[in-house]
């Protein structure tokens, strides 16, 4: 069972938009044991959406159409579709009548424009879209399933778990695993140089891949088989040993994040944590509230760009400040201890650095970041030393002071 | 002059990564004035890479390839790279060179693994990677340019603009201009309702696109020409006419992001701001230091997610928060006005919300977000009522706030 993702859409031909989409239903179809074998970005153009149809249809057996469903002039895919199964548009009813709800609900007057979306090609199974006005159409043809689905991922993703996703469970039987080990604090090359003779040992049916992305490497396993149990048993056998020969590097498994993995550590720990952020600006408690539940552990932040704001809602030492530096060990401390006694808090987390890209000098160089932990026992600081990348710095900074109290917290339970 | 874009790697099949090269690429190729006309994406697979680059070779001049260049085992580009060219690998020493020189600067040892890296196909010309290890490589053949890079983003992205983009510049005089214009606070087919009919006047050589994204709906008008100046004169027309269609909800334009918006306008009006941040959690903070240089006009911020920080640290009023309750206009312009004051700033900005999952109520519901503007003149604030999705609750929120603002100093200048 082989499935390819047919994107269409100028924008992202032209960079303008990055196929999320895509990813999205590769990894869905991944978790429902079918392979997604080939992507391919298309204009929104007939010649080329039939192009491409025609050359899916040839090499897999499930073919994913996104994109070109809008009310707009530019979206052509219907039309498009038609053609390639020799059918016609008619106005569907059911459609038409979800649409009218659609807008009902929101208080909106029903346009033209959007009456439109109701035509629905004749020879396809229209499908209920719950975020938005473009219905999917589901075809079948010589044994093959095409679905054509709206663009805008918010609309999209339901449509793939409620209409897909059920009907792939039922028709396949073939698995596909992946297991993926999350490591921070080493870059690839070491990586691969610490684990290599585990790698060598790994038998033929598991692959592995090195996924680097700013401070973090994922380290994926894939594996395929006709029996769940014994795949998942040797993929497991084979993790246990990797968490045994690096496990001060490893944070997280599959999806998890590290902002989840110190949250699920926080509450385990019926801890509390506040943030003093200077040169991640805020990053660290985004990361941290972006997490559903956050507020049982997170209480705030202060985030001090400025040095008087270290020193007048941090009560940061002004000569302590002069004497240092802002960008330094004992400024750094500081504004942990001081952000966890303001804010009553188990822990107090603090940055302080030169994001750059600008800012450095000889002596403290643009990437230079100190990260500092306030416990109740004492205080832990970190010196890094990153690029000159603004963003790249701002994340790995924000990563190495979340891992620094997910290090803390583990010693704790 | 046609070019596709050739994308490897297991990753990008099962959704582990998000293609974001491809869009790097394909943006960066526009804006030379060619087109990409397909991207597609495929295993590590030899057979498949072979056949990918065979077909890409019947329809484009260029083609770039992506992934698959590491020094791990999962890697083959190189090896079939060299089969396709009917080539071998031979060691470069001026790139062993280059790595030696790489990891001598690090502080690290060269391992062998890395060794490995300086192994060129016979027929290309390598491409220094001065983020990374693993050299490019160049190829013509029958008048087509093959160009394989790495697939770490943070690598490839100097190698586009260092090495193929002035070659690029050389060999083509066709042009495509595109002109983004982007909005805030208008639904997609709200916003195709009042432009129809300046949609319509549009010239046959301009074509227009629809870009949602979350708070944001982009309009992109693509136009192609052999005369530089007409065409551009020619958009740049069409794009005053727009402005004066839909005034109140422009922003921005091309690869403007509010937060820049907002920062050019704090510069501009010589002012200064701090923001109070309940269920944006950070992300407005966030977004605007992610911008170079935000020191000279954002001073800090107070997350105040706990109720207690609310009080304690931003002096809001407690019997005000009990008659009120947390999220509601006065809390929200309490907090506004106190950050303002707190931190001796113009502008103090402010939200309060309930971003979900959870934690609604009939009275108030998952998606009810209260923002709020202090100014020396006046507290302005405005009550929205999103949907059920946390995470996009938590961006529209904070580009409401920021949008808010911007309006604002726009009064000003």
């Amino acid at each position: 069972m082989k499935a390819e993702i047919i994107s269409i859409g100028n924008e992202l031909l032209i960079g303008q938009v990055v196929n999320t989409n895509a990813s999205y239903i590769a990894e869905e179809l991944s978790k429902s044991g079918i392979e997604t074998t080939r992507i391919t970005v298309i204009s929104d153009n007939t010649e080329e959406i039939i192009k491409s149809l025609k050359e899916a249809d040839r090499r897999a057996n499930i073919i994913i159409i996104t994109g070109g469903l809008g009310p707009t002039k530019d979206d052509i895919t219907r039309e498009s579709l038609c053609k390639f199964f020799n059918t016609k548009l008619v106005e569907n009813s059911e459609v038409l009548k979800d649409i009218s709800c659609f807008f009902k609900n929101k208080g909106l007057e029903l346009t033209d424009i959007n009456k439109r979306q109701a035509l629905v090609p004749e020879k396809s199974k229209a499908l209920f879209n719950k975020n938005g006005t473009s219905p999917g159409f589901w075809f079948e043809k010589n044994g093959k399933l095409f679905v054509s689905l709206p663009g805008v991922p918010f609309e999209l993703k339901p449509m793939i778990t409620e209409h897909l996703l059920p009907y792939l469970k039922k028709i396949n039987n073939k698995h596909i695993i992946h297991q993926t080990i999350l490591t921070h604090g080493i870059g690839e090359s070491f990586l691969a140089d610490k684990i290599s003779d585990w790698e060598k040992a790994l038998p033929p049916e598991i692959k592995l891949a090195y996924l680097p992305s700013p401070g973090i490497v994922r380290l994926r396993l894939s594996g395929i088989g006709s029996n769940y149990h014994i795949l998942k048993k040797n993929i497991e056998n084979n993790v246990i040993k990797l968490k045994e020969i690096i496990p001060e590097y490893i944070f997280g498994e599959n999806k998890d994040t590290m902002q989840e993995v110190v949250g699920k550590l926080l509450k385990k720990n019926s801890a509390t944590v506040s943030v003093a952020e200077s040169c991640t600006g805020g990053m660290i408690s985004n990361l941290l509230t972006g997490v559903p539940g956050a507020s049982n552990y997170f209480h705030g932040s202060i985030i001090a760009y400025d040095n008087n704001i270290k020193t007048k809602l941090l009560n940061v030492d002004k000569e302590l400040i002069e004497k240092h530096g802002a960008v330094s060990r004992e400024i750094a401390e500081s504004m942990a201890l001081n952000i966890k006694k303001i804010t009553l808090t188990n822990y107090g987390l603090a940055t302080t650095g030169i994001a750059g890209p600008t800012g450095g000098s000889n002596d403290k160089p643009v990437g230079l970041v100190w990260v500092a932990l306030a416990t109740d026992e004492k205080i832990i600081s970190k010196k890094f030393l990153f690029g000159n990348n603004r963003e790249r710095n701002m994340i790995i900074s924000s990563l190495a002071a979340l891992n620094m109290l997910r290090l803390y917290l583990k010693t704790k339970l």
